[in-house]
């Protein structure tokens, strides 16, 4: 990002100078990466600011284009289940939620079940859940949900770059990526991948630096989905992680994250005042783990950890569906996160703060 | 932006650590920086990723709201004039371009006598042409709109920072904003000014990391306007691009991209094969001039210039409606741009590439 603006700092698609020309060449060798690290030669890769908005005109466009019994998983954000709620004041939707098992699995016949009282127009659903790591069988649920010719959305919020999925053979139309989380870069750039076949009014409208006489959206893909001006500084950030991702390989990512929450795992047991909230060994999970404390608020825990310079969210982590499913709403809970780059300092931290809690109690 | 992301690097409003802590006070800064900029002490201030967002949020908004009768001026940039053409095919709307005379003055007689014909619900006015740098007189066209108790949107993308205005006397209820040209921000932040007590229906849904339990947006300011994740890092470069700005004075800018273009305009008159377009020494103007070329298409000029590292921008600009109202549609111009930084250097090259046009000719 730095090297961008010391040595380049152009716009992109607005003239056909150095700048905007190198400009543009750094944002067609990111939708490459990203084409390449999803295995999805063929769909359409659209940058949005964030994966919020990538969310807004998806589901407010598949709406606008006749969507309206649709189905979710327990674990969405509120970036799914806010627009959701606002465009049923407009429409009349019929929203389902995945039937999903104490367990924690998700219950394949009990949704072909669901599917067949109410065939889905939609289906949305979030690979990996951001309060307990949960991950979803995308797959499965996309490809019963192809036999309703349902379309299909998956929020990899969680999950771009770090679980390995082939989009292309998953019956996926649509995936939303988060530029800042698993995928290690900057905030402000997000985006989504689409098959280019699919139909999706425009919600958004604006300049796109082509086709300007016209008053529609282009129908060429990107521009009909990128109006206004893009953070290049931000693609720049996203583009060097995606370069230092795909050399170090998702699956080494995903091991050693896997071996952090592992750890994470086992200190966390050690306290007895810590509650662990929707982990069970048999099911697949990135390295996020949600716990409670026994007779303190999740929201007043959190500032003891702050003192010692670990990072946790507390409350309810823009997922209120997801902590109705699992008992934990309103109060929420403490999430703690591990990645790639957890070190055995953090977890030292970690344990001496659980200790002084231990002893306070 | 570089120290923020090597010294701080959090999100804001995620938690309550020291990183989420020092980032949110850094937005707060800004805010507070936009405001004094704008003599807007009691208007809100919402970042948007882009001006065009805002202008979909606020425009979307406001025909939610009821807005029908929308005049807009002859300027309008794409950003604006695809967003109403969109909405019309929801919406009964009545869009009418504010009467500006072949003189460039925009006739306020007139504009009073189509008000009276129409009462105004919603009057959008660009600040300034992109394409040939006219600055509209924005406080009396707002003045004269509160008499039919319309509401007043300024796009301010080509002049903040750059023509100083009272939002707060200029009877100005939205004001938008673009971080990345007049501001001398980097791309990726932007947003808009707006008057609290406004009722302004989102179109756009998602978490704000507050009042998560709630599915309706918050009722609170900024954050109602603005879900998902910010660009801090964006934030961090506007931030400093303001401490710059509020330094040197607005009106010190000004001076200098004043004579700045005193000085285009000497250069480009001594050549007869070009053709100034727009130009009337009685009206006030930023730093952007649009010529023709005799006999050369606009957009095959482009790369000529190209060539010599001078980066201007060709054809439309974006502006269709502006194009057609100065009679250069569907060709377009060629738009050359100073600023504040503008050099010696870069008028002798210019100098030298349209000596270089005249011998071809």
């Amino acid at each position: 990002m730095d090297n961008f603006y010391r040595s380049h700092g152009g716009s992109a698609g607005r003239g056909t100078h150095e700048g905007a020309k190198s400009a543009g060449m750094l944002i067609a060798e990111t939708r490459d990466r990203l084409k390449s690290l999803f295995h999805a030669p063929n769909h359409e890769v659209i940058f949005t600011p964030t994966a919020t908005l990538a969310l807004n005109m998806i589901i407010q466009g598949m709406i606008k284009a006749g969507a309206r019994n649709i189905y979710i998983s327990p674990f969405e954000h509120n970036a799914v289940t806010r627009v959701l709620h606002a465009l049923a004041k407009e429409y009349t939707l019929s929203v389902h939620q995945l039937k999903v098992r104490d367990n924690l699995a998700y219950d394949m016949e009990r949704i072909r079940y669901q599917f067949d009282k109410q065939a889905p127009d939609f289906v949305i659903v979030s690979h990996a859940s951001n309060v307990i790591g949960l991950i979803a069988p995308a797959p499965d649920i996309f490809s019963l949900a192809k036999k309703y010719q349902a379309c299909t959305l998956l929020d990899m919020s969680q999950t771009a770059g770090l679980v390995d999925i082939d989009i292309q053979r998953s019956d996926c139309d649509f995936a939303v990526f988060a530029g800042h989380k698993t995928l290690y870069g900057p905030t402000g750039i997000s985006g989504f991948l689409m098959k280019p076949e699919i139909s999706l009014p425009p919600v958004l409208f604006g300049g796109t630096g082509v086709a300007s006489a016209e008053q529609d959206m282009p129908q060429d893909l990107p521009a009909r989905y990128e109006m206004g001006t893009m953070n290049i500084s931000g693609i720049a950030g996203l583009h060097a992680a995606l370069g230092w991702l795909l050399e170090t390989g998702i699956d080494n990512i995903r091991k050693r994250e896997h071996a952090n929450r592992q750890q994470l795992l086992e200190i966390l047991e050690g306290y007895d005042y810590l509650q662990l909230v929707g982990v069970n060994p048999e099911r697949e999970y990135i390295g996020v783990v949600s716990v409670l404390i026994d007779g303190i608020s999740s929201d007043s825990a959190g500032p003891l950890f702050d003192e010692h310079d670990i990072a946790i969210r507390t409350g309810l982590q823009c997922a209120p569906l997801a902590h109705k499913f699992l008992g934990t709403f309103p109060a929420g809970t403490l999430r703690f996160s591990v990645s790639y780059f957890t070190t055995e300092r953090d977890f030292e931290a970690l344990k001496s703060v659980l200790d002084e809690i231990q002893e306070d109690i």
